[in-house]
C-alpha cells in the first residue's frame, strides 16, 4: 500500500492530492475520490501504466476497498512514514492482515533519475536561471522583496513553467537575508544590502532549486569575506560530488572551508538535499547523513552564512551525479555584485 | 506535544515549515531547526506568545529535548492524525511517558474564527472579487487556461495577497472543465466552452476560497439549464447555513435541487469545508458529515455538476456562519455569460 503521493506519481502518473495506490498479484489499483477519478484515468493512460482506478468517497470506504482488494493476503505492507497514526489503527483494526513496515529498500524508489527525469528537471534550472536573469536588474529599482518574488513567478511561468518549485525566497538587507528560509516582505531593497533568492520552477511535477547572493552597491570589507567564503564552500561541496562518497563528507567539505574561514557558526543549516518530485527528498546532506551518493542522484549544495544585523548570503547549485562526478544543472552566473539603486523618476 | 503546522501557528504565530511544541506545566516550548530559529523568535514575540525556542538539528535531538521537557510527567498527549507511524513507534520506544492520542474535543481549536480572523478572511476574499473582475474580460482574448492563471495569481499579489490560497483553478471545454480538480494546461478557452474559475488569496496564513462559472458566447439549452440548477441548488446550500445546523442537512439541501433537476448524477463531490489557516479544515459539508455548524464557522457552499463531452459549472462562496443564518464572504457577480471570442489583431 502506497500512501506517499509523489511514489504514486511516480508509479502510475496520477498528480492529484487525495489517493492511496493498492498493489496487489502485480495489479496495481488506484483509489481515490470523485474529484479526481477521471483525471487518474487519463494520466495512467498518458504513463501506460496498468491501473485500474476505484472511487470511494470517505476513509472508511477506502479502506473497506483496500480489505477486499487484498482478500487472501495475510499482510499488507504500507509506509510507515507516509501514513498517520490514526490511519494506522483503522487500518489495523478494519484490514484483517498484519500491517508491516516496507523496508528502507523500498522506501526511495524514486531517488535515482533516470534520463527523462534529468531532461525534465534540467529543464526546470534552465527555466529559474533565465528567470533570475530577465528579473535581476529590477533588484535596483527600489523594489520590494515581494515585487521581485512576483515578477520572478510570473515570468518562470510565461517561460514554461507550471509555477515555481516552492515558495520563492527573496531575503534583503540585515534581518531579512539573516533568515535563511525569510518569506518575502514588502521590505525594499536598499543600498549596503546582502540579497538573498532561492528559486526554482516546476515542470511536469518535478522541482529545480538554486540560489544566488547579491549586494547592492559597493561590498564593505566583510561582505566580501563573507561572500567569498560561501562561493568557494560551495565550489568545494560540488568539488566532492560523485559516486561512493557519503553525504555527510559533501556537508563536511563546506564545513571545513567555513571553519578555517572562522565562520562556520553561521551555517546554520545541512548544506543540501535529493530534489525530484518533491522539493526535498532523499539523498538529505548534512553531517550526519549515511547515504552513499549514486549516479542520477539529483542533489542541492547550498551553504550559507547569517548573521543577524548583517544579513547573509547563500549560492546553492542543483547537481546530478554522474558516471565519475557531477554536472551542475543550472548556469546562473554567481557574481555578486549590483550597481547602487538607481531610482526611476 | 502539538504536531500540526497550522495549530503551531495559530497558538504561537510561527508560519515556518517544521517544528513541534510541547505544552507543559503552562510553558509552551517550540522545537525547531536552525533554519528556523530567528524567524520563531520574531514571529512570536509579534504575536506575544510566551514560548521558548529550541534549535535541533535531527529527529533524534528533537525526541530527545522533548523527552527532558516532560521529565516526569506520565503522559505525553499527541495528535494523532499529525503524526506519523514511525514518528508515533520512535516517541514510543524514547520518551519514557505513555503517549495518549488528544481528544477530539481539542482536534479542531482552530474552527470557530474569532473576529479579526474574519476579517482577515474577508479581505481574502476581497481580493479574489477584484482579481477575478479585473481578469474577467482576459477569458474571450484567445488565451490559454495557463495564461488566465497566471494573470489572477500576478493580480491577487499586486492586490496584497501573499500569494494564491491554493493552485488557481481554471478548467475550460468538455473535457477539462468535467474535471472538479482540473490542473490549468495550454488549452485556448474556446467559443461555446463552459469555465470554471475556482481561486482564492493568501493573506497572513489565511485563505479564501471562490468558485464562478462561464460560458463563451451564446449559452445552450444544455448549458442553461446545468447553471441554473447549479446556481439554484448553490443558493439553496447558503440559505440552510445557520448555527444547529447539521453539516450534512446543507449537503442534502443542494443535493435536493440537482436531484429534482435530474442532474444529480453529475454532482461527485461533496458540498464544502471549512477554511481558515488550512484551505480544506473542519468543518467539512457532505452527505456524511456530523458537524453542527456554529457561529465563527467559516465554510464553502460549492456544489457542481461535470459530464465528460460536455464540461462543467461550479458555484462557490465563502460564508460565515453568524447568529441566526450566515454571511456571504465574497461578492463576485454570478452571471455565467460572455461575449463570444473577441481576438485582438
Amino acid at each position: 500500500m502506497i500512501t506517499d503521493l509523489s511514489d504514486i506519481r511516480w508509479l502510475t502518473g496520477f498528480s492529484g492530492s487525495h489517493a492511496w495506490l493498492v498493489i496487489h498479484v502485480n495489479q496495481m489499483f488506484l483509489i481515490t475520490d470523485g474529484r479526481y477519478t477521471e483525471q487518474a484515468r487519463a494520466e495512467i493512460e498518458a504513463q501506460q501504466a496498468n491501473v485500474d482506478v476505484i472511487e470511494c468517497r470517505t476513509q472508511a470506504a477506502m479502506i473497506a476497498t483496500t480489505k477486499s482488494l487484498i482478500h487472501g493476503a495475510s499482510a499488507l505492507q504500507f509506509q510507515d512514514s507516509h501514513i498517520s497514526y490514526q490511519l494506522f489503527c483503522s487500518l489495523q483494526s478494519e484490514i484483517g492482515a498484519s500491517l508491516i513496515p516496507l523496508d528502507t529498500s523500498s522506501k526511495f524508489l524514486r531517488r535515482i533519475k533516470d534520463d527523462d527525469e534529468i531532461r525534465i528537471i534540467e529543464s526546470a534550472c534552465h527555466i529559474a536561471d533565465q528567470a533570475l536573469a530577465q528579473c535581476r536588474g529590477l533588484l535596483v529599482q527600489g523594489l520590494s522583496e515581494a515585487d521581485i518574488r512576483d515578477e520572478l513567478d510570473y515570468t518562470m511561468r510565461k517561460l514554461g513553467a507550471d509555477g515555481p518549485s516552492y515558495d520563492t525566497i527573496v531575503a534583503s538587507g540585515p534581518i531579512n537575508a539573516a533568515r535563511p528560509h525569510h518569506h518575502p516582505t514588502a521590505t525594499k531593497i536598499d543600498n549596503g544590502h546582502t540579497v538573498i533568492i532561492d528559486v526554482g520552477a516546476l515542470v511536469s511535477g518535478y522541482h529545480s532549486d538554486m540560489t544566488r547572493s547579491f549586494v547592492i552597491g559597493p561590498m564593505s570589507a566583510e561582505q566580501s569575506e563573507f561572500y567569498e567564503a560561501v562561493q568557494t564552500a560551495q565550489q568545494a561541496g560540488v568539488a566532492t560530488c560523485r559516486p561512493g562518497v557519503l553525504a555527510s563528507e559533501v556537508d563536511a567539505a563546506c564545513r571545513k572551508v567555513l571553519f578555517e574561514a572562522g565562520l562556520d557558526q553561521y551555517f546554520t543549516h545541512g548544506t543540501g538535499h535529493g530534489v525530484g518530485l518533491l522539493i526535498h527528498e532523499e539523498p538529505f546532506i548534512n553531517s550526519s547523513a549515511t547515504a552513499i551518493l549514486q549516479p542520477g542522484d539529483v542533489v542541492t549544495v547550498e551553504p550559507g552564512l547569517y548573521r543577524g544585523g548583517f544579513g547573509g548570503f547563500r549560492v546553492e547549485d542543483l547537481v546530478v551525479i554522474t558516471e565519475h562526478g557531477c554536472r551542475i544543472l543550472n548556469t546562473s552566473p554567481k557574481d555578486p555584485t549590483c550597481p547602487p539603486l538607481q531610482l526611476t523618476t
